[in-house]
């Protein structure tokens, strides 16, 4: 009897630490993926370019085709690659002619990236509408002019047809339309992972090291940047130029006000190499580095494994995506260029 | 009654043509995919190597993986793309840091590559498994040496997992056996087209136009080269350096016997450029090209367009492909090198 009550008074102080720390996260502005399609929906949305299946499945051929590049040979999924963690695993991005990032920039993850309140590392997007349209375009990337994209999805009836059914018989296939369908593809694009459903009440689905990971990542003041939905997303103070260890890389400085965009920590543990430059490969290094240069202390080794513990809990599910098969090019498709 | 008579009479001749054309077809070596599961792996499963579910299901995850590549970025479906015919769709191969083929070579398909005799354009390997070695080492290609790519597989513990469950828990995950891995997916690559049914009995799947095409196609010779289930596959006289269109592109010269492997038939319409070097960008100059430099004849306007209608009704199904989720990179994988 005496031990019955001493484990259900455990498990009361177990059940009140628990949604304690819930509450906790709560008050640090840490925010689960809804767990019903509809407040996702809700969530994921962009009224200016609304989801619909067509568009979807229209978009997700279009993130894979490489035929949106000049050399025919990049795709969106080259740099963001879905079965990667939705990047590429090296420290600059690659494109057109193996050519590195100018700033050395490391390609973000596009998973979750919906939850951003910008795109890109200086946050010149406001949503990934927008955000596509730059590596399309951009030289040292896919290095394709609006031109001849809008032509080759164009000399392409299968992509015409599927145009039409996702917009309507009249649509004009834009540059910006392809970039909106592929942006609604990318708004599918998130990770539920087993810290939403503890967030969600669901107490049992951390284990006791990565809640005290938890509280840790709390205390220190990591959640002053990473959090939200994202655990990252908005635009932050960063002195990269000043004080930042790999500062002699590239010359990145953020936008004008040398704010930068905070990435999303969500499987995380699948994104290495770290940071704008890509220059440190490990979660541990990348929690000690954080609080040094963003929040003025020290981690110690323990603290940062326990953090990193924690960090690998935001690993979540990805959306089951069938390989598309593409609709072939036509005598009248322009030629890829590798030059 | 007399048009009943008259109908049920075409009726029987049109039949009569079909029976003769499929016997036509056979007797020229053509050769359906078979229709049942069991004759299908009878004829794709390699008793050296063979089949299970385990082993495709890691082969394909192998097959996307870019981390067997020296730069971390170029996978076997990057010059052999699943989305787009099982090739790259540019003239030569490019590869690790956006080098072409030395010798100005085209990507063949994947797509029902375990029907050919030899693989490679000179035939240098025997089977997929041998063949998959190569691309993975070949230093345009994704320029990996052996020890690297073992190195990167046995450090990611999700990886050795599946290795044991494919082959048992003592494996040895060798290079080789990657390899092999890898061939044992490819040899689920197969599209069963509507020219399958055709010659295995249901003989309105092609149409009448398809026919004429099919006729021909056998009347002119094309079927002396483009036989068995490949229409293509097996290695064959081919004086590149003579008389061909674009002799002057690349050094290629086929095997020592001036031999060169036929490219399969299956999926043209979705494989541009042609030809080993891919200078030929339609069917139909393709075909009069043939026509001139392997039969000796000139093929018309009329001929050559009713054949590329037949090559048409050779695009067949692909097999659904969930795009796999890749297991993790850890600190002791070795690092991409874009260099």
């Amino acid at each position: 009897m005496k031990k019955t009550i001493l484990l259900a008074s455990i498990f009361t102080l177990g059940a009140m630490a628990n949604s304690s720390l819930i509450k906790q996260a709560q008050d640090a502005g840490l925010q689960a993926i809804p767990s019903t399609e509809q407040a996702i929906l809700k969530l994921v949305d962009n009224p200016k370019n609304p989801m619909s299946e067509n568009k979807i499945e229209l978009g997700k051929k279009l993130y894979f085709d490489p035929r949106l590049s000049k050399s025919g040979l990049i795709s969106c999924n080259t740099c963001h690659n879905l079965a990667l963690g939705g990047v590429d695993g090296v420290e600059a991005a690659i494109g057109h002619n193996w050519t590195a990032n100018p700033h050395h920039l490391n390609s973000p993850t596009v998973y979750n990236s919906v939850f951003n309140t910008k795109q890109f590392w200086d946050g010149r997007s406001p949503d990934l509408e927008d955000q596509a349209q730059g590596p399309i375009q951009a030289e040292p990337e896919m290095a394709a002019p609006k031109a001849l994209v809008t032509g080759r999805i164009n000399s392409i009836p299968a992509y015409v047809e599927e145009f039409r059914n996702a917009y309507g018989k009249d649509v004009n296939i834009s540059f910006e339309k392809i970039a909106d369908t592929i942006a609604t593809f990318e708004r599918t694009l998130i990770t539920f992972s087993r810290y939403d459903k503890f967030l969600l009440g669901d107490t049992k689905q951390l284990t006791s090291s990565e809640k005290e990971g938890l509280k840790l990542f709390i205390a220190k003041g990591c959640t002053s940047c990473h959090n939200g939905v994202a655990l990252g997303g908005s635009m932050q103070v960063f002195d990269a130029g000043k004080k930042y260890k790999y500062k002699e890389v590239g010359d990145f400085k953020g936008d004008k006000n040398g704010m930068v965009k905070v990435p999303t920590l969500r499987n995380i543990e699948e994104t290495a190499p770290y940071f704008h430059n890509g220059k440190i490969w490990t979660l541990k290094e990348a929690v000690q580095e954080m609080g040094t240069t963003q929040l003025g202390m020290k981690i110690s080794d323990e603290d940062a494994n326990k953090i990193v513990t924690f960090l690998k809990s935001l690993t979540g599910k990805k959306p089951n995506i069938s390989y598309p098969v593409l609709p072939a090019s036509t005598e009248k498709t322009a030629k890829p260029d590798v030059n």
